[in-house]
């Protein structure tokens, strides 16, 4: 029979320096002689990608897209031949292999590339002469030779396509935290480690703040239904497992409590009520570029009506601009906006089946004197816009309202 | 007509930071104004290869080569992706290939590979679109997608390669020297920048101890015939031209003074004078891999003999051991060395048609009481081995005698 594969992602943070680069090397040997294939990606050295990014700012203000590819894929380069050195100088026979040799081929979109197709051929040979095998991360290769990265968390990208690739039992992302959390535990001390969490719900946790992951690799790997244990590099213990179902699915309602203070609150007031309107508002903000995330549009008494919407803190100037714009244009009345806004959200498939929920949150705010001002939903997770001030008080009174330190 | 062809290759003092990349890149842009097609092969930013090699070491004290190799390719690499930024940014189009993408295809002996094949389709394809190439120098790739480097002095051999591949009218070294001088002017003040040299000369200049290029680069220039221009890349004016045949062949009979301040002399006394004895002692150095210099055996009166050979300082304890080994096993006296020696040469073609040039410098050197313990003579140079203390004042001496500063 086949041997298990298992692919293992480090972070930067996990290969910071020559010292941890011997850690993972002592751990990746431990795991293989469990008897399975392992394969290895690696993300550069803690400070290297930052140090390039450096150099090319010295050159220019605008460094060409192919040539930052070409520049930025050395970083992972020098850290898979690191490990692999690290590794067979304690024994164990390892190979390196870029992003161009395992065959990870991509559209040409430089800097952001697309992962199109993934040879095995190479890996699996290696593995066959029972080698572990460390690809370098975040990196891809063109038909014609050109050198592609996939963008932020790409190493990510690279383990979980590799997994698919390769029909890896699990894919495991080693990071500088042990796992998922119920909520942030700088915030609630009481927030336990999530034992097993949905694709669906890590999803909405990352749209909603938590910051783990990207949510690229999380939708591939739920697209192939690829079981993720995310944990930490620093520790033995089990970290959390991404699945498909959760044992315990019919269980838990709420399996996290997210928390984002990265957006600010724009209000354009007296805005017509007609037709159209809405859609030529946000077509414009699109077309600037910026990102807008939820959008409460009130009840109109009159043919007046106030139209709100969050953007990230850092699109704020260019979406304001764009804004006051198009309030002219359309004939609304003043632009409001509010830096000082957070958004508590709680996340669970849970949800699905259960009803009331919203209530027993809105209500717990509520008793706290916390004054939502914008609510949305989604399937499995609700939101509130709340004051900044209160944002931490809040999670703690949700986390605990549903029961979170118990699960 | 097609255009003529131009290589340039930049050493790492020419890129060490990005005010010097953006140096060259004005440089480069200004000779491609010159309508020439122009390949730029670059060498790893100042340090990078040293901090390399500083992070393997802090990893094993043994790094598979082939890792090593993997690991050393990303120098090359981000320079050549800097340069070509640092060319678009001000204006010229310009593209940046590895090893790899250009096809410098090498057998498979790891750090020290050799080329066996240049494509250069890839090469002309961006030429013909006006693109400035940047090639990564001092690598290449085998048959099979391997990452291999071609050893010290590497990306002077992908210039001169890559002139021959492509037919190149001219290869130009740009270095932190002015071209080869007559001797070192750091010993004699009246050095004069050589303006033609031919390759035999520059050889042996090498060989002798000029440290310019490495011999490895020049006889591959001197099979194919590709004139190398040794230049500044801090100043405008012209180097010296390294070619077949000098214009001035004739007139000049001594080219330059080289000397050499790294060997060691070793002395086997009283050596059994026996057929066979001589290859018996210098296989087993060899066999140690110590690469044995000058050998001189005095004429024997008795039945023995003394034999005294030169070696690179850093291969004398390796050689002693070996030498008093083999002095015991064949009934050898005792073994002596010195490693306050120097070898003084002279270097010039015109020796092959005159007469009398060895006398003249024995002569001057005698005058200046400056005792010779060794001679070795080629087709092209002679050398004394003398006392360290004297060598300054032997170059200088020979250079006055030889009339240098007046060429």
């Amino acid at each position: 029979m086949d041997k298990d594969t298992i692919v293992q992602k480090f972070g930067g943070s996990s290969v910071a320096n020559p010292e941890r680069i011997k850690a993972v090397a002592e751990r990746v040997i431990g795991y293989k002689n469990h008897k399975c294939d392992l394969v290895v990606v690696v993300s550069a050295l803690g400070d290297t990608t930052d140090e390039l990014i450096e150099l090319s700012a010295q050159i220019t203000d605008d460094p060409p897209k192919r040539e930052m590819d070409m520049l930025m894929a050395t970083g992972e380069q020098i850290s898979c031949a690191l490990l692999a050195m690290a590794i067979k100088s304690k024994g164990h026979d390892a190979i390196s292999l870029t992003g161009a040799q395992v065959g990870i081929k991509t559209n040409r979109d430089h800097t952001r590339a697309r992962i199109q197709k993934i040879e095995t051929r190479r890996i699996r040979k290696a593995l066959t002469k029972n080698q572990i095998v460390i690809v370098a991360g975040f990196q891809g290769v063109t038909h014609d030779d050109e050198i592609t990265t996939l963008g932020r968390g790409g190493s990510d990208l690279t383990a979980v396509a590799l997994s698919k690739a390769l029909g890896a039992c699990v894919c495991e992302i080693y990071t500088d935290v042990e796992g998922i959390y119920t909520t942030d535990p700088r915030i609630v001390k009481e927030a336990r480690k999530i034992r097993q969490i949905t694709f669906d719900e890590m999803l909405e946790m990352t749209s909603l703040g938590a910051q783990v992951m990207q949510s690229r690799s999380i939708e591939v790997a739920r697209k192939y239904n690829i079981p993720l244990h995310v944990r930490s590099s620093f520790c033995e213990e089990d970290g959390t497992m991404i699945v498909k179902e959760t044992d315990k699915m019919e269980e838990v309602v709420v399996r996290g409590v997210a928390c984002n203070k990265q957006e600010a609150k724009i209000t354009i007031c007296a805005v017509p009520d007609k037709p159209g309107v809405a859609a030529r508002i946000f077509t414009e903000i699109s077309k600037a570029g910026v990102n807008v995330d939820t959008i409460v549009q009130n009840v109109s008494h009159t043919r007046l009506t106030d139209i709100s919407f969050t953007v990230p803190k850092n699109s704020l100037t260019q979406a304001l601009a764009t804004t006051q714009t198009i309030a002219k244009k359309i004939g609304a009345g003043e632009v409001l906006h509010d830096k000082n806004i957070a958004r508590v959200s709680i996340v669970g498939t849970g949800m699905r089946s259960h009803h009331g929920i919203a209530a027993k949150m809105f209500q717990a705010l509520a008793e706290n004197k916390i004054n939502i001002e914008m609510i949305t939903t989604s399937e499995i997770s609700i939101s509130c816009i709340i004051d900044q001030q209160s944002a931490d008080m809040a999670v703690r009174t949700l986390h605990k309202t549903f029961k979170l330190e118990q699960v």
